[in-house]
């Protein structure tokens, strides 16, 4: 594990020069100072994040990962198992919601399968990393081995330093996997000590019953890996699913590497939360699409010291927030890019 | 005055078999039930108030009425009044905030002269429906007589009209007045009977000695036209700018054609909550931009029973809030026509 450890070491936060240069050239367009709120924050850390003049953000790409996991067999989703291949090709054919906001923002989409339990044609919109078919089921046994959590991280890596190399100038990061808010809410509980019926919620819609076996199956595995818990990796290791595990390299990849990212939901939360814990620096290069309906995430946002910047009632994942998000931070983008200062269009500042 | 309580009173909310006939659709797409949260609601809205199968809002329009204010002349803003002439030719230009947001989303930007204090060139961009060059100071008289109120509402019912015979699928509303948070917190404080400081905020960025003199005018211009204040057309006539006014006109023009409409901030919903109180079935057709930062904003739109969409911390005006949520309900709108349904795509739905 040696080798995430140390390339996490390795990100630094942004540059408070470029920060300050997004400032001053924001007071000088045609506008009252700050009142463009939270589109001047967004505007601020793009530019530190990449350093020029002008911001380009119309290259945009969504990463789906996409796992199985063995806890599913608790009876901790209301959907079944066989949903997770049926939406992978549901996204590969175009005929999901993340594709319609995909379109809507001009990002295309690729989905990574690390995981998932279905065997898959080639497709172009497909990057095929399956590390196996599901994860282990936590309440038994580690999720995952450390090798398959190295892989899996590998792959999440890989995704992002292809972005990067293929001159991708905005990254959103999604996930899809039945039983995988199962997997998040137990590393949530678990690297800020709080309890599982705190940071677990109904997911796509389980009712009372389905919402206390869930809650249950996390105690479990909470119980049974306890001494590997005080460590983040390990952590991901025992309750990760092979798609939180690759958005953690992903993660740690787009910070290397200076790229924004934006980071859909709950389950995506969880694993910048293992990122984080690793190397708070990360943060400058997220941005955080929306406050999910799903429990907890509010709390994990406020913990993690993230500003969601919108706030939709959404739980759907697979990068559906994220992509809405990138719309808004186009928009910020353009305004930096394009509006007119006070003296090129001839209009009185006040007096400052 | 009696031709707009009659056009009010003829407004009727939006057909609840439509409403049904979205949801219906919705919950049959490949995603969990309910899981697009505030989407789904601004689908079902959208369909109810376009009756038809699918959603069609790729023509989309801003409008930005503009007009300068006698009361400007207490020393309640911090940019001098020829500001307003000046962004308006800025819009023209395409040099503002606006013009760059509008190009964001593809809307195109047009703007009303209601009552600059300045002349404009023929412009396409640009209505010429100048009332007087400014309205008179609240604080001495009524801002403007009853036939100008008149006028200026019909301004704002013309451009509306006007845009739906243009085919027009999507209109925003947003403003540019020097001083208009002064008019907008007098008629919020007047029509809701709360204090004038709960309701007035800083504007472009006024001071603290500045933010008093503010309330104080505002007081001062309540008491003098005591009587006239409960009666929501006579308040807009002592209270309102020329656009305040010409908004009202165009909000009930748009609910009377069926035109699904963006409220911008804190100006714009002055003006909804005359609209409101001709008659509340408006607001059916009305989609709440943004939560402004400007002070007040917030008790308003409880009142108004109205959900800000998003909440930016912006506080710009010129339809800025408006123009980003024209995008979140272009995408709810791509959402509901292209996502595929569950047995289209081949997903088991959950056992209902």
């Amino acid at each position: 594990m040696n080798r995430w450890i140390e390339a996490a070491r390795k990100i630094a936060g942004v540059d408070p020069f470029w920060r300050e240069k997004a400032r001053e050239r924001l007071r000088q367009q045609t506008r009252p100072e700050g009142s463009l709120g939270v589109l001047e924050q967004i505007v601020e850390r793009l530019v530190a994040i990449q350093k020029k003049e002008r911001l380009r953000l119309s290259r945009k790409r969504i990463l789906i990962f996409a796992g199985d996991h063995g806890v599913a067999a608790e009876g901790v989703s209301r959907y079944p198992r066989e949903v997770t291949p049926a939406m992978v090709l549901n996204f590969l054919k175009g005929g999901a919601t993340i594709n319609a906001l995909a379109r809507h923002v001009g990002a295309e989409v690729l989905v990574i399968d690390v995981g998932v339990d279905a065997d898959f044609e080639k497709d172009p919109k497909l990057i095929q990393s399956k590390i196996r078919k599901g994860t282990r089921n936590m309440v038994a046994e580690a999720a995952m081995t450390e090798r398959e959590l190295d892989q899996a991280m590998a792959a999440g890596w890989d995704a992002m330093s292809r972005a990067k190399e293929e001159g991708i100038e905005l990254v959103a990061l999604g996930e899809m996997g039945i039983a995988n808010t199962t997997s998040a809410s137990a590393i949530v509980a678990a690297l800020l000590s709080v309890p599982a019926k705190e940071v677990t919620g109904r997911g796509t819609g389980l009712d009372d019953l389905g919402l206390e076996r869930k809650v249950d199956a996390i105690q479990k595995a909470l119980a049974l890996h306890q001494a590997s818990l005080t460590d983040p990796l390990k952590t991901l290791q025992c309750l990760g699913g092979y798609e939180l595990a690759a958005l953690t390299g992903a993660i740690l990849a787009g910070a290397s590497l200076a790229l924004p990212m934006v980071m859909d939901g709950w389950i995506v939360s969880a694993s910048v939360l293992v990122a984080l814990k690793l190397n708070p620096a990360v943060l400058d290069y997220l941005f955080f699409a929306h406050q999910s309906h799903e429990k907890g995430h509010k709390l994990l946002l406020e913990k993690l010291e993230a500003e969601p910047i919108l706030n939709l009632a959404m739980r759907l994942g697979e990068a559906s927030g994220a992509a809405l998000a990138m719309g808004i931070l186009e928009a910020a983008a353009r305004v930096y890019n394009e509006v007119a200062t006070f003296s090129e269009a001839g209009v009185r500042d006040r007096e400052r």
